[in-house]
């Protein structure tokens, strides 16, 4: 791991995460640029102490140095956004596979670059849009894949949160918190951090892709580099329309993430905040609700439960079938086949529609709320 | 009452809604153009049928003519958009008070000349955007008026349908319906019928004005001549942003109205399906459920309860407060006293602003989506 | 209308839901023991004054006299609970059709008493068992009577309200309300207040009838002479097994009346305070929900529908349902035929069953909670 | 681990819930009686073979015998309800730790001769009765204990599943599962299985202890041997009531355990389907609901929470917070010290009230739901 030290709640989730199913064990990592502080979460992780490395760079190489039988198979990056792409491709490199936190960089050029090196190193490469762990938000892409909505007409995506409504603490002594400043974060704040989630999360459902977009940002606590508030309109290619608003100011919401999906035929909606229920809206009938661990889930939903019905799950059970998936198709590999057709999770593609989708959103934003046509990046 | 015959659903419940709080007996109208059923929908009401009018105009000189013991002192209309405004302006010019059906009519310039008929009439004019006659609605705007929470940021308003997500079945035979008819309906088919709704919702909560709006208009069921669908980005004056939407193809969706609105200090949320909860979200306390019918509500909220606390209401008591006031404003004209200052209904200054929302919508959306400024209207 | 004085809220609940459909016109009465409230409230509601009378007896002897074009057809009763056998005697002997509020009495066996009267006047008897005219109340009826849920085995009923959680105002003066004062009230509280709403709504869904039971009062406030709390364990005919609690002490609560129904094919769930949700819970299928206004109704259920799907129907319309019932009872025997054989109110045998499952409770909390068989009653 | 082998769904409940805070390490196990099975799980494990053992005897000998650094420190039960306390005895006279399944076991006889062994034995001893480690049922006994209900009166606790609605798989070839089998599973079903996770989950949050209670238990599944349904009236100590009730027949139920708790300033609900809100209902103001992850909790509830607010918390993290405890426990044991006094697990102690409140509940409903007794086993 790389990133993630004590006081950094995301690293802590991934190593939750990543431990769920006992198919990947933590030995290494460097987890702050202050070893000192990387040390300490060495030993907090109980870790061999000389696989704790001062810097990236070392770990990539001394850890390619090692056996195969003892060397690490995976790296998952937990870093800001800018260092993303630089070690992605250090320990792609090196051979390793990669697990990368969204979003996959700052440009979408260094995200073409990327892909390329990816392409090329024949290494599985996750990024971590963890809501589409959710058994539910799979059941509603096998729900839509199977026409049950009929034709897609109008999706509705969003994401609030109030937690930046106020100015950060570290806002307050350095006038910028890392994910306000645009050297480390990029030049989008809400759009890049929580938007792409929204972003992926439609186009996972829906697998409708975005043909032009009209983004307006604010910023709206004083002081501010980058927008804390993104709202967009969306036209798909063939036809059907949308709504994705990101917010980092909506006062007094945690993690409302929400999508709804209208066909010709019937609608869906699903919410992070209660992930067990996904609802079917048919043109003629009662609503649905489907829950997790019951047998009238898709099969490719089904595989996925650890528990009985009723037995809620989380999001670190969520956040758990990223790595479960990436997990899976590195056993394939190191038995000689290719990953399953069927292993589900972020790719590098979705890493560079997501950086297409910010960019493209970035220049509607600039030019007042211009309408801009997406990149054509596959 | 002008319109509302037997098959008329808006007819029925404006009669219920005006019947609930006994301030005020229906004995006269025109229910149908078509003489036969007018006369036979006063048969169901128990009118005397002499009272039951051919036409708007006949009705507007023979009730005037009737001493003023026994003349009506109120119109509703309740027919379709186009004529609001010529059987309004006949009534008031009869000496009447009038109750209207949203929207005001078809075009901004016949609300302003309707507005000076009324200014110089000094009758009574009501618009039925009832929608905020709820309850949790009136406590909603009583609460941004505290200051609870705090400058408002942020509005999102949707309210989506699915009834018109299939062609309705006259627009099988006619191939439009009058909602979808231009000439009955006006220019605009979603956003005047229900988006008018949203925007009144809004304004009423948050008090505040719109500047300048990006429009993005859709018509989804082939063969409609007005859109089906239409989202908006706001701008307000002051520097809040909000998301507008209304759509009649949200399949599976039944009257779902939702607003929330994010301040510097507090947001909150409302739906109209579940209109009796209304949540407020402090920026670090726990949420709060606000239900009808308890002391903790305030005062101009409470003068409304009809029920005690965890007896729902339901849309047509929400309705009938847009009555029960218009009827203390009218009884108290008839004392000689000028109405209330805290009547509570929507008024002509309401309709004015929405259709001048209409008509600027309708602008942006021909431009293809570019931004425009809201005329000025007070 | 006996009873409803202007500070009466259940007087003025009757009167909204028989003016609702326009079937019943409220034009004598005697609102209150005291003459000159009675009088004030008569002028309230625009009557009449001559028909605003002194006592009941002299009402029912004044309207008998009227000739029948004149006189008034129905008398409702919202007088407390020892007056209304009585009431109800006087005017079915001068010939009136009698709606009652519940309990029906305070004995069975005037309960009994009455029936005989009823049986023998060939008038309409209704008593206000008004959580039954809800319209997915009705659904839930059909879905059981359809066999949906398969032979019926457990019922869970509960009915917690908080208002009594603190002594009441007028307790604190003279040590007891009427509610609480047994011989206004008769020997039960909380059980025959709203208890015998949750014994007739589980009877209506179920049709299930209750063979024995063991009952738990408790009187929680100090100074109370009748239980503020109550729970119950029901064996039923045919072996199926029930749980009813009824209390008005469950702080906090508001009118939280709820049912669950389980069956050997299907369970159902609904909440009176969002009354506009029936939910079906199949042994192996997602769950549904079901909503007013929608075709997929049950036709039964259908008919009552005053609104499109989506405008929440509240207290006043279920309330309504029961007068519009009634009513059309009323004009059958009007006109001469007998009433509809699907007239859906609840009847003075529905007041029996709940004033024997009182007594039955009664009998098993004196004796410390010990098993007593119902009575048999039909 | 004792039992949990490959089929078994708890066992992996047990890894998945030990293995996410880092502190425990699963080394060794028999995970069945069948030793291939228990070797095959033991290889899905990635464990040492030679530490897979064929009998809990020979476990409990070999692993006593490895030097301190290298034995195990915790044993988890989770075998059928018979053999829950033989194995925790042979683990606790070998020195270890141990993490049992609830029930305790089969009979009061049994817990309290178990209680003998632990408190002789200075050992951590643990039964997972996973509800009471919900973040929001902390909250909720936090709320209880600073005095914001007041005094308690009812407590309403249900516990409705509906997989045994229809026989079981195995109960159709050989007529009974294990659950059903009283040589297995001892003399109740239902009410052992999850009639005491509610007992629990009450007596956690509201500290009540049961003087007398009265139980109506149903076998509706013919051929069953055990009760499928049960239902308590209880009177507590003090002078509170409560209803419990457990069902494994309702049809359509997950595993809805919902719990109400009434006193005598304000009330509470808590629901294990929706765990992440907790809903307080004050005397007189707005409800509120609570939430995991926020800076309102009470420090006690703060310190489990492992994600920000909105990040729901699901089953497996609850069942985590119980070995985060033990954990804790044995790291102060393991460094010298005695356990934290708040170390929050339930104990020897929890397990000794259930196997009283069984067998109480089994004599009142063999008597044909006469009121009984609770023996005083502190």
């Amino acid at each position: 791991m790389i990133g993630g030290s004590r006081d950094a709640f995301i690293g802590a989730i991934h190593r939750m995460a990543m431990r769920l199913d006992d198919q990947i064990e933590l030995v290494a990592g460097v987890f702050s640029r202050d070893s000192e502080k990387s040390r300490a979460t060495g030993e907090d992780l109980f870790l061999d102490r000389r696989r704790v490395y001062d810097d990236y760079e070392t770990m990539a190489a001394v850890e390619a140095a090692r056996p195969p039988e003892e060397r690490i198979d995976l790296v998952t990056i937990t870093t800001p956004n800018a260092s993303h792409v630089p070690i992605a491709k250090a320990f792609l490199g090196a051979g390793f596979h990669v697990v990368c936190e969204k979003p996959l960089g700052v440009s979408l050029t260094e995200a073409l670059e990327l892909r390329e090196v990816v392409r090329a190193s024949g290494r599985i490469f996750a990024l971590t849009h963890n809501y589409t762990g959710y058994g539910m938000v799979k059941e509603a892409r096998e729900l839509v894949r199977s026409g049950l909505l009929g034709a897609l007409r109008k999706v509705v995506v969003e994401y609030p949160q109030g937690w930046m409504s106020k100015p950060l603490p570290n806002e307050a002594t350095s006038n910028r918190s890392w994910r306000m400043d645009p050297e480390i974060n990029g030049p989008s704040g809400c759009l890049a951090d929580i938007g792409t989630h929204a972003e992926n999360l439609a186009r996972y459902i829906t697998g409708l892709r975005i043909k032009a977009l009209c983004a307006e940002f604010t910023t709206f606590v004083p002081g501010r580099l980058l927008e804390d508030d993104a709202t967009l309109l969306l036209r798909y290619h063939g036809g059907a329309k949308g709504i994705l608003s990101a917010s980092q100011i909506s006062i007094g919401e945690e993690n409302r993430l929400r999508i709804c999906v209208y066909g010709t035929e019937a609608g869906l909606e699903w919410r992070q905040e209660q992930p067990n229920e996904l609802m079917i809206k048919p043109a003629a009938g009662p609503r649905e609700i489907r829950r997790p661990g019951n047998d009238y889930l898709s099969s490719a939903v089904r595989r996925f439960g650890r528990l009985p019905a009723g037995h809620p799950d989380g999001f670190i059970e969520a956040f758990g079938n990223i790595y479960r998936e990436v997990a899976r198709a590195i056993a394939a590999l190191l038995g000689g086949a290719p990953p399953p057709v069927d292993c589900d999770f972020p790719t590098i593609d979705d890493g560079v529609e997501g950086m297409a989708f910010v960019e493209c959103a970035l220049q509607s934003a600039r030019a007042g709320g211009l309408w801009r046509s997406m990149p054509e990046v596959r």
